[in-house]
């Protein structure tokens, strides 16, 4: 069974893939399917002795370019569709052990072209939206700890995004601006929430961060997405995200769990669906979102009734604490050389 | 800090109460805040050798009825507001070991009663909307075992109300209709995703539901809010809900953990928010949904990045076949005298 349901009551799609429950769940070291197996000893999924980066289809995807027809009858007012679209994997390195945060810059720049070109591509294949993700850490639920995160190619705007459009399109509507442009402006001129700041993108703790040590990187450009982010751009970005991963997991002293997204610029739909009747490319800002699930050094943030069932987060640290012990952590990586120091403003 | 910030990227509020991060975690049982302490031996909130069911306001709350000033300055870019409304505590019963799933029918109707009056007042005090949850199990986060839900009042109508009472408008000026009043008489006669039914009252799994043993209860009729529930639809509804819980324990041989929300008629805003011209009685048709975060027995469904960041839900179980696992658990413990055994349909 793979097929998408729509439900009615919040007009939003849920994905249905029953073949995931068989999906491989925390495998030991020495047989993990992201590490090389270049001889295919465990039936591994890279085939070579090393890598730099390895991107393919996941092997339990919840969306497939040809999926299946629905097993259920839908209905006007509950219709069913195939569960079409794309889910790869993008492992950071062939070493099991390291992580995005320590594969060092280098590999971070390879990783924003990486993105990029799959951007294209899946755009190219006619998906509506292409969502780079990574869950890191048990504590977010990962069964693989490879370093490594995916990308899903949806064939509708995927409802957060379309959110954020739909807010974006009611600012411009109303300003004639990007309210992405004008936050960044905002943090820039204020300053006691940026985190870390190039010449070209700005790191901050959002004024409302959802959660307490929430990092949000935006460019200082109004650029749509990775496809409009020239080499210098990519150089400053891996310089302000190296700096951004080491402090987060300097703060607490362990390797930082987090979610982190990238939204990009839609490559399909239809405008009209976020209320704009212009171009994607005039509401969308390109923006990395890093959330960490952590409030204190031994608590975590759980998502209970209030944000569940409310949608209404409620937060215990301020932003601007939150931004000065992230800068603080980050001065301290800076100083032991294990940070670039890009620096704030 | 207690304070409202406003999140221009998506246009929804989060509210920071820094004073929470001292809030009492996972007290030892012997001196449980929610046990009876009639001489205030440990500081306990209830000062009575016992009860049925009571009410107060959360000592440590992220609303409340009289905030302080915000401590920050906001901007018309990103706007700041008081923390106003309340944030009470629904103790369930006097044993501290118990649950809403084990304090029998009677309690748990006399908790609807608690539900509605509580909506009454709380409407009345000016809030413009009220939200009845309950954080179950320490997967979800709860710090404190004692048996207990919350209720907050918001002084505007969160978001996840807020996207369901839009789809409801966008539904009825479509078609005429409610929404949820379709649902339930579709899932009526369908039957398949049905898993407990009285007269008035019909609890399902959703055909698109987000965790795989989700399950929505509504009454059959259009009743925006307990206000219009009777005593008769209070006792079908008490029946039902026994019987879902008792379910959701048997399902897997250990007590469920959930979230439950109660969804219900705003007490106050404006239905133009929802893109509705009518009253807010027209497109809000009460409704409780429990979503239990099990997708197996020792598998817990994660919020990762998909539907974090994309806000789309991923599940690996079909719903008819959830509902069929959760008839057959009902079905067991009715035999045991365990459930009520309303029925279904």
């Amino acid at each position: 069974m793979s097929e998408r349901r729509f439900d009615p009551t919040t007009g939003e799609w849920v994905t249905f893939a029953t073949h995931r429950q068989e999906r491989t769940f925390l495998p030991p070291a020495d047989s993990c399917p992201l590490c090389p197996d270049p001889a295919g000893a465990w039936d591994g999924e890279i085939r070579r002795p090393e890598f730099d980066i390895a991107v393919f289809d996941n092997r339990f995807p919840s969306l497939r370019p040809d999926p299946e027809a629905p097993a259920v009858a839908g209905s006007e007012l509950m219709p069913v569709a195939p569960a079409r679209g794309r889910c790869e994997v993008v492992v950071y390195s062939s070493d099991h052990a390291t992580s995005l945060s320590r594969v060092g810059a280098g590999r971070v720049r390879l990783l924003l072209d990486v993105w990029a070109d799959r951007y294209a591509v899946l755009g190219a294949e006619g998906h509506a939206y292409v969502l780079p993700f990574e869950n890191k850490g048990e504590v977010i639920g990962v069964t693989l700890h490879h370093p490594h995160g995916q990308i899903y190619a949806f064939d509708e705007i995927p409802p957060r995004p379309l959110r954020e459009l739909s807010a974006a399109a009611r600012h411009r509507a109303a300003t004639g601006r990007c309210v992405e442009c004008d936050v960044v402006a905002a943090e820039v001129a204020g300053g006691d929430r940026v985190v870390a700041a190039g010449e070209r993108w700005v790191a901050h703790v959002p004024f409302w961060a959802r959660f307490p040590y929430e990092v949000r990187l935006s460019p200082r450009e109004h650029l749509p997405s990775f496809a409009a982010v020239d080499a210098a751009g990519r150089d400053d970005l891996a310089g302000v995200l190296v700096d951004v991963l080491a402090g987060l997991d300097a703060l607490f002293g362990f390797e930082m769990p987090y979610i982190m997204g990238i939204f990009s610029e839609p490559t399909g739909g239809d405008p009209a669906a976020a209320g704009w009747d212009g171009a994607w490319s005039d509401i969308s800002h390109l923006h990395l979102l890093i959330s960490p699930p952590y409030r204190t050094a031994t608590k975590l943030k759980y998502l209970a009734g209030v944000e569940s069932m409310g949608g209404a987060f409620m937060t215990d640290v301020a932003p601007e604490t939150a931004a000065a012990n992230l800068r603080a952590a980050i001065a301290r990586e800076a100083a032991a050389g294990h940070a670039s120091g890009v620096g704030t403003l």
